[in-house]
């Protein structure tokens, strides 16, 4: 059996420029490592994430969203990472149940606790081994986004200032619920340092050092 | 405050030929009545409508699908349902989370405690507050499907006679769960019988005989 590790995090925590370089460390080290990100490329995933994220469904409920997320996450994790997990493999994905639990349970309003009732139907016994939170200011975040001009602009980036800064109470919050499983990195610093500290608590957890 | 009155049953049980000729009986006696039912015409539930009735989305797995007809139930009860009640309506559904304890729950397994707790949370308050469970056999059901050629035919049309019988088997545990809520009607006679007693439950629960 491997692993799943997941990165969670604000807009602009940088978090995915760290996955791509922790996979290719890991790699070198041995490891065999799956890259992924909810839809992952999963066709029926796919076509929900197009629905959440489609900026012309105004409309769209808090709840209704919840459940979408949770549906692309069940197809996901049942086509692409149970396979890789039980392959052997490090699956590395880019959000995962922390993301539903900080924005549609904190930030919405919806409830930690029933937005996790969800999600666990859709996760089952596959919560995360290991996740690591890039933890930055959403000031700092969203200014790192505006920089970035070839980044696509979707409807959770248009959301206010302190919408971001509840999602970044809502990850504090699941930090404090779940201290073995989730691993804070200071995502204000270089990326260099940012990357660092993401590796060794990832061979850390993989090779725990012998005492 | 109006009334939320769902209609359930198998395939080809009559429900929906019912539910028009109940909405004008209704109508006649100077009740204002919306039929509807999921997705309703609202364009975020027909987006997810569209994804779960695919025929190419083979790879559905059980618990995705059970959290996008709750993502579309949603949506559909919030634009539509919550609305017309609200406005002292009677609104006439055809199926609602019924069909997801009988359809996920009970035939595909997955537990009707455990699609109840996730539709629970989709329509929070707004059980129904009558529902007319229309109960045929399901060969009865399938032949009148097969003979009606303008319908469309979609992905659960085609599941096998088997499931088709347990989803009746669980709309029968549904009956003996919720035995004020849900009210049986033998869908195996003739339509007018049928009709009349839907017609006289439904008169009978607005405006109760005095005795």
């Amino acid at each position: 059996m491997g692993y799943l590790i997941t990165l969670e995090g604000g807009e602009g925590s940088g978090k995915t420029s760290i996955l791509k370089r922790l996979a290719s460390a890991l790699e070198q080290q041995g490891l065999s490592v799956v890259c992924t990100r909810e839809p992952g490329g999963i066709e029926i995933a796919e076509q929900i994430r197009k629905v959440i994220l489609d900026r012309d469904n105004v409309k769209m409920d808090a709840r209704t969203e919840a459940l979408l997320y949770a549906a692309a996450r069940r197809q996901h994790l049942v086509e692409k990472v149970i396979p890789a997990i039980e392959a052997g493999k490090v699956v590395l994905c880019d959000r995962y149940i922390d993301s539903s639990l900080a924005y549609q349970g904190h930030a919405r309003g919806l409830g930690i606790k029933e937005i996790y009732a969800v999600n666990k139907f859709a996760i089952d016994e596959y919560m995360p081994d290991l996740t690591l939170y890039f933890d930055v200011e959403p000031k700092i975040g969203l200014a790192r986004i505006e920089k970035d001009a070839g980044r696509e602009v979707n409807r959770l980036d248009v959301e206010s200032l302190k919408f971001h800064e509840a999602v970044r109470e809502g990850y504090q919050l699941l930090v404090g619920q779940y201290p073995d499983r989730i691993q804070v990195i200071d995502a204000g610093r270089d990326i260099e340092t940012v990357f660092q500290h993401a590796f060794h608590t990832v061979t850390n957890f993989i090779n725990p050092p012998r005492i």
